[in-house]
């Protein structure tokens, strides 16, 4: 079975392309690089330097003696992508080739727009290349919590039953994502689904939390495997970032109260979550959706966490509660479902005290790496917080 | 009062800026021409050529004093909006500016695309100017009750009171449009609720029913002020079409078994609407929407009544069942609420038999000049249906 993954150059895309590859699926990378152009963009980088995707490819051939294909080229280029799906003819493809950072996507107009552009239009040009040439492929496309926003009701997956007026019907969840990042993923979620809907295409949306974590046991295999870990305000999630604080002994910088609620998952549990929804495809015609997290914390209380492991491990360290750079309620219900990849077979690996300490001393390793001026928020949602930093 | 209207040379634009100036609000007019090279590239063309609209405004301005301003340029152009809002510091922007038709979007991969990066980046690009240089403007937009699709339920004006397992919440009305443009409304609407919520601009998102009609008040004071009419597959809505095939003496084509039900709406009403939601603007941080259309009929009770009409004219015509090349639900529920306009004082304009009267005394005046041939739809939703017309 041939599998592309679409943005096999990131933090969750690289593992998962080495993890099916150990399955024995046939493996076929698209990047453009546009993150790492980010990355320079806004004087960022990982917390340890990566070998080219290139190399990176030939270290696991050698580890393993697995191949994998690389295709560069950006979803935005149709032609590039009807030619590699032509040629590729893909059974799964897992779509990751996204910009991902809501905070770069509220800097200015420009930013917004190219989020925009290049989520949407991407995955628009994927869906028709998919019509002409793999039709009866299963898009495994990831999006986020982050779209549903934070609604005074449980989160369904996806779709729920609104009985209205003495009728009912089963309707796509409302969403109220949470910037112009968010946005770029609810405005494919209604493209996809339409063209599940009117083209019999096949889709898993896997709505995912925040993920946290390092390593998996693929690129634990060499030095050279390992995948881009980040711990700036761009790139960084929360858990990930208060380790690097902790580590480098700055405050654990947290948003207004840190009372908001969020769904967190290992990385190690969304590779487990993508391969159950690629061996349990999709219908034709239908687009499920997908709640892919483990558990919710508040973010003071994984904050709390950090700073707890690291008090047993003698590393004392402090929080910070920074104006919300945000715009989001912080006071509020959080309940989203979860249940349909604990059906299909997800056996959680939940947030322990020995995962946060296997962070502390990986994150600890490369100290002397930390920036920690790129840390502290420097981009609000607001007019008023940000005026000096919109730019055209 | 100063209003800026985008895509004031459209069908709709044109009109509203001549009914708004007769009220003695100041009109600028912005318009990049998008439609009419849609035209070039479809070869269709209105009923009745139009004068270029910086010779429409000199007779407007003869006719009655009043002068309108013009700015010809894109919204996908930033560097111009920006410009534009700078320089006239509108009070209230009425948004026309899209790409308006769905089977164009249709057609195609290049067309989908153009339709959500017009649509989509246009006005990501207008809400950025609006925040730098207006954000106390009231931004009136128009959307289209096709992005709520079919639901089994009562369509609420925007968003729905849901109640589920004990809790609830107002929550955005969920969302199923038929095509990519109906889609590129949807993802309009989200950007700007997005807008509303974090940057407190102010909006009104009318999602407006099938328009017909052909003439005002204003457009009658002059034959060079008429707008355009199209009765083609691309741009003619329902009933304009079955009008001009009534008069051109070919079958009235209705799709599929013609029970679907869709909301309409006079010309004439859609100009009382905007000013109505002109003169009650949201307020500051507010998203609103109405559901602008004034009565519900089935596409083959519009053709009947079109034949009925044309029977006691003495032109006698026929309806031919087609199939259907949209992909859409033939029997369904439909039902949307459409108070909020009433509330601020609409008074609709019913279907008649005096105003297709009217239509079809119009349109035979203009016979010669219909190309039958551009009537008869060309483009499918799905892929079997227009597998040779698919470009990329």
């Amino acid at each position: 079975m041939k599998i592309l993954v679409l943005g096999g150059d990131g933090y969750l895309g690289w593992p998962t392309s080495l993890f099916l590859s150990v399955k024995g699926y046939e493996i076929y990378i698209i990047d453009d690089f546009s993150k790492r152009k980010i990355e320079l963009e806004e004087g960022v980088i990982p917390l340890e330097s990566l070998l080219p995707l290139q190399e990176r490819i030939k270290v696991w051939e050698k580890s393993t003696g697995r191949a994998i294909g690389i295709h560069v080229g950006s979803l935005t280029n149709h032609r590039f992508i009807y030619a590699a799906l032509e040629e590729i003819q893909p059974d799964v493809i897992v779509h990751f080739a996204e910009q991902p950072s809501a905070p770069y996507s509220m800097k200015g107009r420009s930013q917004a727009v190219y989020t925009q552009s290049n989520n949407v239009i991407g995955t628009l040009n994927l869906l028709f290349a998919m019509r002409s040439y793999c039709p009866n492929a299963h898009l495994v496309k990831l999006g986020t919590l982050g779209e549903y926003g934070t609604p005074n009701i449980d989160i369904e997956e996806g779709y729920i039953k609104i009985q209205h007026k003495g009728r009912e019907d089963l309707l796509p969840f409302p969403k109220q994502p949470f910037s112009f990042y968010h946005l770029s993923k609810v405005h494919d979620s209604n493209n996809i689904m339409f063209a599940c809907r009117v083209w019999g295409l096949r889709a898993t949306d896997l709505n995912q939390g925040v993920v946290y974590g390092i390593d998996t046991a693929e690129t634990r295999m060499d030095p050279d495997l390992k995948t881009s870990f980040h711990y700036d305000s761009i790139f960084g999630t929360a858990l990930n970032r208060f380790v690097a604080q902790l580590v480098c002994g700055v405050p654990l910088t947290v948003y207004g109260s840190g009372r908001q609620e969020r769904g967190i998952i290992n990385l190690i549990d969304t590779m487990q979550c993508i391969q159950l929804a690629i061996e349990n495809p999709a219908s034709r015609g239908e687009c499920r959706i997908f709640n892919q997290f483990t558990e919710s914390h508040s973010i003071l209380g994984l904050a709390k966490k950090v700073l707890s492991v690291g008090k047993n491990m003698g590393i004392n360290g402090t929080v910070e509660h920074i104006r919300n750079p945000r715009v989001e309620q912080e006071d509020h219900y959080y309940n989203p479902v979860h249940t349909k990849l604990v059906e299909l077979g997800l056996e959680p690996h939940f947030l322990s005290e020995k995962i946060i300490e296997g962070m502390i001393n990986r994150v600890t390793n490369s100290r002397e790496a930390i920036n920690t001026e790129t840390i502290r928020p420097k981009i609000a949602w607001t007019m008023e917080k940000n005026r000096l930093t919109i730019a055209r």
